[in-house]
Parts: C-alpha cells; sequence; structure tokens
C-alpha cells in the first residue's frame, strides 16, 4: 500500500473549519487595539505571523509548537542511547521564528512551553541538559532572547512519557517600509533556501513507515547519506533569521517569502492574489527523502505536497535582485540557488513543476 | 486517607529544577536584545512575565497553560452533556494575563494553543463554538486582540480524547514608571480580590477527590451552593486586567501584586526581599473550598497551602491608598477588601493567618 498524508491520520479539513472559526471570532476582537495604540492590517489574518500596527512600527506575535518530532527523538533514544532533545528543541525555536520572519519581522523574545504527562520526565538530566540547550542556541541562531516559558505536568493529558513542544515569540518590523506585504508581480523570480532534511513537518508519516521497516529508525537511509533513517529525520531545522535580516541590512526588498511546512510546496501559492509559480531548477532532494519514496512507497506527487523535499524557505523578489538575494543568503550561511518565475495567469492558481511532470492546482491548498 | 498534593502526583521539585536550568541559561541569551533597542531588567528572571526595556516603554511576554481543568470539563460533559468549554477557554486567557499584569504590563495581543491528541476532536461543534467564544469573550475582558494562534493534532504526545489548552500574550508598559516592580515597604497593606473559585490551581487534587466520591462531579456541593461539584469547578476564573487598569488610569501606585495560583496562599510571599505578610481579614471560603476540605479530607493547612481559598489577586500598596485601591477594585467590577499588613522580622520570610493558626514560612515556597 502506497502511504499518504490523509491516511497516516491527520485530517486537515476539521482543522482548518476550527481554524477559520478561531479567525473569524479573533478578527471581531481587533477593535481592543485601538486602546493600545495599534490597529489591525487589514491583511494579517492567515498569515503566519499576526501583525500589529502603530505608527512607526509594527509588533508581531506567532504561537507555535513542534508537532511530533520528538516522538522520533524518544524512540531513537530508547533504541540506541542516543538523545537528540538538542536537535528538537532548536527545532522548536525554528518552528515559531521561520514563521515569525514571514511578515518581515524579527524576533526579539521566544518563549519555551514544555508540557509534560509525568513529572519525571525530568528527572532525566540528559535530556533535560540537550533541550535546555538547544532551546537557548536557537533562540541565539534567531537573535533572540529567551524570554521564560510555562513548564506543567498535565497527566491525563499528555501521554504518561511524552512532552509537548511549543512557544511563543514577539517581533517587530521598524521601520514599517521593511514589512513583507505580499506584493508579487507576475515576473518575480522565486528563490529558494535549502532545508535540512524533514525539518518539522511530514512527521506523523515518517512515524508510520519507521513501524513499517524491520529495523525502523535504523534502517541506513543510503543514496550516500551514512546515516540512519532516525538520525536523518532527526537533523535540526534550519532558521532562516539571518537571512531575511541580511536582506534588510542590504535593502534588499522581499516581495514575499514562504516558509515550506505542512503542505509541502504546495506551501508555495500560500499568497491570496492568484499566480503561477513555475519551479524550472529543481535540485535531486536530499537523501531522507529518496529513501522516503522509495520505502513507502510514497508517490512522487505526494512527496512534493507533503514534504520540503530540500527547500524549506522560498523568497519572491524582483528579477533584478534576485542575484543580490541569493548572494545575501549565501553570505549570511545559506545555501540558496535561482529556482523559478511568477506568472499571471488570469485567475489561476498553481505550483507547476515541468521537469518533474508535477502540477498543484490553487484547490489542494486551503490554509486560511 | 487525607488528600495532599504532592500525592496527587505532581511532583514540583523536579519541575522547578529543570525551571532554574531554563533560567540560567535563558538569561544567557540576553545580550541579543542590545541589537533590538531593548535590555533585559535585572529583576525581571524569575517573575511571571518577562520583560524587555525600552527608553520609553517596556515589552511584556507571557507563555501560560490551562493545566488540566479542561478534564473536569470532559468528564461533566460526558456525564451530563452539558459544555463547559466556553469556561475553560476563559479560564486559558485568565491565567495568561493574569500573570502579565503582575509586572503592570497590559495585554495587547492574546494568542491560543490548542494541541488535541485526535483531528476528530473537533468534529463536535457545540465544543468547539464554545471554545472559540469563550477565547474570544476573553480576550475582550482582558482588553487584548485574540492575535491568532496554533492547533496542532498530535497523537501519540497527547491522549487521544483531550486537548492542551495554552497560549501567549505580549503586554506593554508605557510610561515605564507603571511598571510593578516589588518595592514593598514594611507598614504596606494587603488588599484581596476574589476568585471565582479554585480558577486554575489544584485541578489534579481535584480530579482525584472526583475519583473517589461516589456520585464524583455530580456531588452537590452544599455549603449554601446549589451546583454539583463539577460545576463549581468549572465557574470561569475572573480576569483581573481591568482592576491594574483602572489602577493605572487612577495613579495608584501598586507597589507589588501577586496572581494567587499554584502553591495557594503562599504564593503571597512570592517577592525575593523578606516580609512578613500577615493575614488579619480571613472571610470564609466559598463553598466549593469548604466542600474540599470536608470530602478529601484535607488539612487546613494544606487547603491554604494549594487552593486560592477564594482570593485570586492581591496587591500590596501605601496604608494611605489602601482604600482609594479597594474602591477601585469594586468600581471596575470586583470584590475587593482590606486583608492584612506587610511588617519587616529581620530575614524571616512567612505568610502568617492568626484567626486560623496558620504560618507559612519562606522555605515552603521555592518558585524561582
Amino acid at each position: 500500500m502506497s502511504l499518504s498524508y490523509e491516511s497516516s491520520g491527520v485530517r486537515y479539513d476539521q482543522l482548518d473549519a476550527f481554524k477559520r472559526a478561531c479567525q473569524k471570532a479573533a478578527r471581531a476582537t481587533a477593535q481592543v487595539l485601538h486602546g493600545h495604540g495599534y490597529a489591525e492590517p487589514a491583511t494579517t489574518r492567515g498569515e503566519s505571523a499576526y501583525l500589529m500596527e502603530a505608527a512607526d512600527h509594527f509588533l508581531a506575535h506567532v504561537e507555535e509548537g513542534l508537532g511530533t518530532k520528538n516522538l522520533v527523538a524518544d524512540a531513537v533514544y530508547a533504541a540506541t542511547g542516543k538523545c537528540f532533545y538538542r536537535e528538537v528543541a532548536i527545532d522548536t525555536v525554528a518552528t515559531i521564528v521561520n514563521d515569525l520572519i514571514t511578515c518581515g519581522a524579527l524576533p526579539i523574545s521566544v518563549a519555551m512551553h514544555a508540557a509534560v504527562g509525568d513529572s519525571g520526565w525530568f528527572a532525566d538530566e540528559k535530556r533535560t541538559n540537550a533541550l535546555v540547550e538547544g532551546f537557548a542556541e536557537g533562540c541565539r541562531t534567531a537573535g533572540a532572547v529567551w524570554g521564560g516559558g510555562e513548564t506543567p505536568t498535565l497527566g491525563g493529558v499528555v501521554e504518561p512519557e511524552a512532552i509537548v513542544l511549543a512557544g511563543s515569540a514577539i517581533g517587530k518590523i521598524a521601520p514599517k517600509s521593511l514589512r513583507i506585504t505580499g506584493d508579487v508581480k507576475a515576473g518575480d523570480t522565486i528563490v529558494f533556501l535549502a532545508s535540512s532534511g524533514v525539518q518539522t513537518n511530514g512527521l506523523t508519516l515518517c512515524r508510520r513507515l519507521a513501524a513499517q521497516l524491520p529495523q525502523g529508525y535504523q534502517t541506513p537511509v543510503g543514496f550516500g547519506d551514512p546515516r540512519s533513517y532516525g538520525e536523518a529525520l532527526l537533523a535540526p531545522s534550519v532558521i532562516y533569521v539571518a537571512f531575511v535580516r541580511e536582506c534588510q541590512r542590504r535593502g534588499l526588498k522581499l516581495n514575499y517569502v514562504a516558509h515550506v511546512t505542512g503542505h509541502g510546496w504546495r506551501k508555495l501559492m500560500r499568497l491570496d492574489e492568484p499566480f503561477v509559480y513555475e519551479i524550472t531548477n529543481v535540485r535531486t532532494p536530499p537523501a531522507v527523502f529518496r529513501f522516503l519514496e522509495q520505502a513507502g512507497p510514497i508517490s512522487r506527487r505526494e512527496m512534493y505536497a507533503t514534504f520540503n523535499q530540500g527547500v524549506g524557505f522560498a523568497a519572491y523578489v524582483s528579477p533584478e535582485k534576485a542575484d543580490a538575494v541569493v548572494a545575501a543568503a549565501r553570505e549570511s550561511g545559506y545555501d540558496a540557488w535561482l529556482a523559478g518565475t511568477v506568472r499571471k495567469e488570469g485567475a489561476r492558481k498553481a505550483v507547476v513543476v515541468p521537469s518533474l511532470g508535477l502540477t498543484f492546482e490553487g484547490d489542494t491548498l486551503q490554509v486560511r
């Protein structure tokens, strides 16, 4: 049987209906902002970060969670004694701040939420030390202070051996002109920044696959990657803050950016306005994705509809600035390349990848 | 057997050790704030809200969770069909913003974190509508915008039928003189603000008691309260934002405030500097606490060491302002009264309640 994300138990339709109900009720609370000297920008709802507008700056607020990736760390720890809680702590910070920067805000403060099912979780000092070190390292990489957090024991809510890793960030855009507004134009160039592997999405499917493999997470990835499947999954996510900051410093305007997470490459058409995003420079995905595709088996289409396939972040820029944006990315430590072009085809919204024979029409992505 | 909070499975010692490790690592990230135009105030770590200082304001950041109170709502819902998710959503906002205001910040934005074990949780529209309405209502009461959130499905991490309710807030103090710094002086008056019941603390113990009762949550509270035990537990928490805001408007300086949560009345000595807090005006606690004490049985000492006993928030003010602070509270909708006095006894830190024969020395509270 071929694996798909729906069959792995995550029902995005029910979740998305709830999210829309939340957004509607949340929007109705916006008038209280005036008493604080802020207003809600017309287009902030549904974006990855919530923005509040003042006379000379925007405040940004993100609440985000790691998902189920730490279950992979738990399984690898139990089987091999290798602790990857430093890595999943970095992932936790990454998932928060990579959402925050999509509006052009730089994170000032990141708070940790670590909820356990049993306070005995904290008795393992190797694991807790790794968690603490990784969270601090993630904050430093993001240029943010670790501004406190919460560590409740939730017996009966969280599974006895498990931990929920999540958190929030405060960011700021100043001057206001640095806001990333989504003013993409036909002819814009798409710049891709590499991921380190699956990062934080598609882990439910990855865990289901592990359960089917005779060697589980110990299965060698192959395709030139010496790591085990589990270790490859647990490579910590790339934090893309320095890229956005460097583009701001160099005066390189980012028309839009996408944090490539759930929904894989379909996230590339996250913008409301309809465009066709044509990806012409497709790299062979990192070994862990080739392993997933073969071992699942998972169809090529499902792979790109679910995973980042080696692309963690995308920037949409005016073509004359594209080379400079790639240079800014590389000089701030990222692997980046010119990946494709945005074009207008009337009301059509789609991501097309001709070299792979893949097309995702707009109706395959509902995230608002 | 007499019930106590330790015996109910929450080990504060392991949690507190982890919290201290987090605080140490978090403190070491503070220098990055300078790049954002902020600095970390010397005394903010260990307080209920994290503060960042700019030239003309403080930003405040809080990450908080509801705890296990929604398990009570689940049990009552299953037994009676009465849905209390509006109430626990208000509780969730309350626990976040009541921590935030302890430094004098008013909440601008509150984000929801709702993590489920199975996305089927969202299929019950009665429950999801109540959750959405309650969260919006809590935000409006707090004078904050509902600024987005996160709703992950975490199979294998969260129990299949459960939901983790948590969130974060951004607040601001401007002008900076409105910061509540903890400059308590001997002779200060302690003002109490009433709670609505257990609010969000001691629920693990409350649930354990329910399991011992033949009628469980359906047991009548008695003591003049017509509600069942479950319904009394699920009275939504009081949100104290309007009290702090009204004191600020009237120029009534609050030297310190305490959100009376975990550790019950021991939280009244949360301030580092040693004082003796003498509570002389003790009201009979609301019926639900008398029920808990009798039905447990739970010792009088344990009751005050664990529960708020009818007191959700305490303010420490100069004696000449105490009547005006009580008036500000009452006129903004709270039940408030003069409760006691702060005095100096050398290095002694303690909460003493002579009329009840209770004394909690400083070593009974370690929360930093």
